[in-house]
Parts: C-alpha cells; sequence; structure tokens
C-alpha cells in the first residue's frame, strides 16, 4: 500500500495494530474519521488514552473497576464466600446480565497459555490461592471456556487449594436452551447425557 | 452491556462510532490495549490527533497530501491533461498500484447522495468544472463505482463541462480478467459484449 501522506500512514499503521484489523480496514476507519468532526477523533483518543492511564483493578477480585474495590465485591448482598473464577471482564459481563449469580468473581487475566507464552505468574492465580487459604472461600467454581488451556488452567488452580476442602464446581456444559440436539457436537453430546441432572432440578430452573 | 467502570464504558463508547464496530468489538479492542504495554494506546492517540489536525488536502486534485501539492499532481513527468476522477483516496491508491497510469487525479470526496445527504456543494466538483474551462485539461476520465449515486455524479459533471469540447471517457466495466463466464451478472456480461472492442486492441495491453 502506498500511502500520499506520512500522517495517515501513521494512523494506519498504529490502528492495524488493533487484533482483526487489517490495513484495508484501518485506512477505512482512519478515512471515516477525517470525513467527521476532528471532536470526534480528539474524544476516541482522549478516552482511549484516559482510560489506559486511570484505570484500575479491583484489589480483591481484579476485575477492571473506578475504584479500589470494585461495586461487586463492595456490595454486602452478595454472598463473598462463593467465587466465580473467570478469565476476563467480559465473562463477568456475560454472567451478571443473566441476573443468576449472587457470589462474588475472581478475574485470573487470561488462560495458561504456554504457547502465547502466558504462565501461571501472569495471571492472578496466587491472591486467588490465598484468598481460598486465608478460609473466606466457601465454594469455588470455574467458569473458564472449555478448551486444553482452560482446563490446564482449572486443574493448575485445582492441584493448589484442594487441600482446604471447599466444594468446587464447574458450570454445566451441554446442549444450550433452544438448540437442536441434531446439529449439537459429540462431545457436548456426549457430555450432557453422562452429566444429566434429576428432571425436578431442570423444573426448578425454569 | 453494563460496565463495571466509566472509564471503560467511555472508550467503549468512543471506538464504537467507528463504522462497522460494534459494542462487543470495541470492547474487545479496548481489553486488547489494557494488556499491551501503555505506549500502544498513546501511539494510536496521538496518529489519530495528530492525522486529524494537520493533514493537508492538495490544492490542486484534492486528494490527502503532506505538502500543498501532492507529489503526483507536483510530479513533472506526468500527463497533467489527462485527469482521472475518482471518490475518494483509496481509489488513487487501488489505480497507483496498477502502474497504468500516467496522468493526474482528481478526488471528489464523496459522491452525490440525497439519501446520505451528501449534495454537489459538498464534494469538489466545482473546482473541477473551474479547471475544465481553465483549458488545462484534454481528457477527464469518470471511475466511480457504477452505483446509481456514481452515474448521478458523473451526468452531473458531464453536463457542466461537455461544452468545452474535451474528451470524457469511463473506465471500461466487464467480466473481471480470470473471471469465469457463467457466474457473472447478466448487467456486466450484457454490457462487455454491447461495448467489445477489437481483439488486436486486448493483444496490445497484455
Amino acid at each position: 500500500m502506498e500511502f500520499s501522506s506520512k500522517l495517515l500512514e501513521k494512523a494506519v499503521h498504529e490502528m492495524a495494530q488493533l487484533p482483526g484489523i487489517g490495513k484495508r480496514t484501518a485506512l477505512r476507519l482512519v478515512l471515516h474519521l477525517l470525513r467527521q468532526p476532528a471532536q470526534q477523533t480528539s474524544f476516541l483518543a482522549e478516552a482511549l488514552v484516559g482510560m489506559r492511564e486511570n484505570i484500575r483493578f479491583c484489589k480483591s477480585c481484579h476485575n477492571i473497576s473506578d475504584t479500589e474495590v470494585c461495586e461487586i465485591c463492595a456490595n454486602g448482598s452478595r454472598d463473598q464466600g462463593v467465587v466465580c473464577v473467570v478469565e476476563d471482564v467480559r465473562d463477568v459481563m456475560a454472567i451478571e446480565n443473566t441476573r443468576q449469580f449472587r457470589g462474588i468473581y475472581h478475574v485470573l487475566g487470561g488462560k495458561i497459555s504456554p504457547i502465547d507464552g502466558i504462565g501461571p505468574s501472569q495471571l492472578t492465580i496466587a491472591p486467588l490461592v490465598d484468598k481460598v487459604k486465608s478460609g473466606s472461600v466457601r465454594e469455588l467454581i470455574f467458569a473458564l471456556s472449555s478448551t486444553m488451556e482452560g482446563d490446564t488452567t482449572n486443574f493448575f488452580i485445582y492441584k493448589q487449594i484442594k487441600e482446604s476442602g471447599i466444594t468446587v464446581s464447574t458450570i454445566a456444559r451441554g446442549i444450550a436452551v433452544g438448540d437442536e440436539l441434531e446439529y449439537a457436537d459429540e462431545v457436548t453430546l456426549g457430555r450432557s447425557i453422562l452429566q444429566r441432572i434429576p428432571f425436578e432440578n431442570a423444573l426448578k430452573n425454569n
């Protein structure tokens, strides 16, 4: 791609550093900003820099927060003894949207993934283990995605806390509500049969 | 979507103003920036603001340029009498990549589109007409996309310059090189038959 302007080239280059944004898309986005009032670009730039420089993480659950302790951890009506372990803030938002969980979270910040160079020390595993050992946790719920990395991370944490004797569970895997059986993948369908639940329990949750 | 941080929410909101970027994608991009060194965010912000504030348009062809007159217009070896009319800078880049055009460009900045509220006065049509009337142009090549808006824009310009008697052409429409006839749309195939060219001309251009 040959640019008629260094300023344009630099803006496209920086925009194309974002994941999933190629050079062509970056050019389209940058040209869009050029057609909009200059204000839009400065609002975007200020919002990004302001966030990157001032964002904080809850000192208890490591979720993104504007305060030292996030709203969920600070909420007295939530069960501080039930901790749901998730990968990142998007998972917290997704579970909060269901309005089915009244415990608190622990945000790991990723999954153990040697291929991507992410080891246990880059995740907030140590504070989670400390929290369990301090005796304040009654149940730990693993809610990582069920991939090789997710399973590895679950097991790595489990090994360090199993001595504590607390309840450790993992979110149910199975056929999504509303899905047709014939289109489900074998592994999911197989698990959903092996891990079947009493019909009365299913009735209760409707 | 409920955010645990106002800073995060604001950054996602501004990012989601970009065309084709929804709230979910915006959140993914913003979280990516949080995982990268702070430098990456400030580089992106500086590149965007620097571009938006300092970018200039060539006073002759209205292409994006860092100088008063762009490199193409200032290039003495290019034929200043042949002007290719395009919609935006991406079209200039696409045609330049072919290395088949040795004239200069005129960037309209869009197409006449009443639905999008874009009238002739928002495009650089007046300076193009002036340029033709000044007598410096021998041939005008319309290279807008062949949509209703493109055709309208071509015709609007044509009406104002036809008196000048210069050659006015439009880029060839037809079956793309390498495409199978059976998959071509009817309109394109029909045009490519009606606007057939001497076989010897096709041989020359290979």
